[in-house]
């Protein structure tokens, strides 16, 4: 089976990794013209002339990349099954329309407003900040990632410079949500309908990029992780959605769980998956692709995703821990890029966040790790 | 890291699959002309046309194959390291060379004769087989594989007929060996010398194609284990050897170990490793020529690697199985061809063998299994 993707990324690499195994090969349509998958072949199209090539190569059609023109994504529907679907696609670009559709599902989700002024902005801020009371947040509607485009308003005259700096014609601005920390769910669909739901992860961002993803949660109680996955699920079957599906929340002191966003993707907090897990997220999303049955989403034992930003660290050093998988997806250094990943899986979670600490230590500009759980960790 | 390999089949697959996440690279040289590895970057060279454009492209070179020629080999090393080196793959290539080897290292390996003719093969048949009261077997010294050039001559007088079949101009008769069970031991050595040892599998094979490995054995002597680990060790640091070596081995009923023939490459053996060790025989192989330190090659449970021989099964069927983990190579169906392997999980070895039975019941000529631990499993 030719499996056509649209994006050509390390997402995109490491599907094809896993996809090699199920018999599948690859083709990647990279319509901004900097692709790193650098496996299978790669169609450069920032001009949207290789279209037709690529429709005459695949048998269907996957992203792994959110940030694409919906038109395309709905014009190459007409001619090959594409999973998830253009609607899933366009909701999830949208801010608007996913915080909308969270709403309808009944998916707790933080109060909002969406402003197209820095006078509109200035308003918004004020209610949903309780007149400065407490920061918001302001993010592009659509096109925002890893934390670009958004920003951080701690009062209502943040807003004329907050509305410069995003400088995009319509914003969503969210009251601020008091969290202990932020977590995702990620679950995978198959094209009869069955799902597979992954133990939640916990994640830790610095400046809006994800630094590190600890899964299973000792402390998660069965209840939440059936909540998450009683939203997720609403989210899918709405949808009809087939692949892998991430949503974050933010998990509140008493438990229950606010709905971030969403990702219809292979998701950098679902990395753990890859030696933490049964079956990795990106398996799973191709054998939904593809029709086949789904993996199990157990996980094997306690895992831990650290990003490696912007420097590659010394390999010798971190392949010298037996428990340390490494993932490196061949790009060149460069501030703020994602080059790689390390899985180290540990025996229980409070000792892995303890050789997590160590590593990190050794690991260039890699942030002090922080979970929530290990200060809870005489409960566990 | 470009990484350059000789030959460019499942095996070469599989090891660039294993080496893209340590940010590796690959070119295949294929002086075969029909390649199937079918990712990286492959160079078709029957007519040996492409060596300096290969050697142009890689930072290092090892091999998927060991019947390639060894001037070739001795050729490329003087331009770029080779792992392993021109004289681990001259013994490995030539069964004589290699039983001299076992000896004179002190590995036990069945009494054996070289033969140039007919004649001669009557003669060491009468010898080793004890006037047609044990069989022998004969096999061509280099080229063999896959119980391909190999025959078994039963009495004397089955000289002429076998030395027509075989079609080589020398041959390695050698004695019956009463052998309870096949097994491997499998090594990867690094470059500093520091050497890992993965738990020895039971082969299951069937007309000189392996069809089933297990791993780890659970009525295996430590001590036999250690033995095995010995013998091996011998050769890796007699040969300075980097990289996997796989040594095939006969166990008697009284527990001892004869060595049948070594391979200077992963192995069919070794691909139980992918699911149910630390780290793959692949990923261990391609640390070792990137000078990398060696990953751990504990089992993480008991695994049985199945072969899928001629075609391809049903995968719906294969993937039903959550601890099924399916290996297609890409290949064509073809009488005899190996196209992939499944490898099953297990809780303890026992309930495996069960689990494998059933599954193999469902693959399309599939022979049933055996495994000779099971016939003592009162003890285990």
């Amino acid at each position: 089976m030719q499996v056509g993707i649209l994006g050509a990324g390390q997402l995109g690499q490491m599907l094809a990794l896993a996809g090699y195994p199920l018999g599948q090969r690859f083709v990647f349509l990279d319509t901004g013209g900097s692709p790193s998958a650098d496996i299978g072949s790669i169609l450069v199209d920032p001009d949207n002339q290789q279209l037709e090539s690529f429709l005459g190569q695949v048998d269907r059609v996957t992203y792994e990349f959110e940030h694409l023109p919906v038109d395309l994504v709905r014009e190459i529907e007409k001619h090959k099954p594409v999973f998830p679907c253009s609607r899933a696609l366009e909701i999830c670009q949208n801010r608007g329309l996913e915080k909308a559709l969270f709403t309808r599902l009944g998916i707790p989700t933080p109060e909002y407003r969406l402003v197209q002024s820095a006078d509109e902005l200035e308003k918004a801020t004020r209610e949903l900040g309780q007149e400065g009371q407490r920061p918001v947040v302001a993010k592009s509607v659509t096109e925002g990632y890893d934390g670009k485009g958004q920003a951080v308003l701690r009062s209502p005259e943040d807003a004329a410079a907050a509305w410069k700096a995003i400088g995009h014609p319509q914003l969503i601005v969210e009251a601020f949500v008091d969290f202990v920390r932020e977590v995702s769910m990620i679950a995978v669909r198959g094209q009869k309908g069955e799902v597979a739901f992954y133990p939640m992860a916990e994640n830790h961002h610095v400046e809006g990029i994800l630094r590190y993803s600890l899964a299973p949660l000792p402390d998660l109680d069965a209840a939440i992780q059936q909540q998450a996955e009683n939203y997720i699920q609403a989210l899918l079957q709405e949808l009809n959605y087939v692949g892998v599906l991430t949503l974050e929340l933010f998990q509140k002191a008493d438990g229950t769980l606010v709905a971030n966003e969403m990702a219809p993707r292979v998701h950098n907090s679902g990395h753990w998956t890859q030696n933490g897990a049964v079956t990795s997220q990106f398996e799973n999303h191709l054998r939904a692709v593809a029709g086949l049955p789904l993996g199990s989403t157990r996980a094997l034992h306690p895992t831990c995703m650290l990003n490696l930003i912007a420097k590659t660290p010394d390999l010798n050093l971190v392949l010298a821990d037996e428990n340390a998988h490494l993932h490196l997806y061949g790009k060149e250094e460069r501030a703020g890029r994602k080059l790689g990943h390390i899985n180290l899986v540990g025996e229980d979670a409070l000792s892995l966040v303890e050789a997590v600490k160590t590593l990190a230590q050794a690991l260039p500009e890699a942030p002090e790790p922080y979970f929530s759980f290990v200060s809870n960790s005489e409960c566990l």
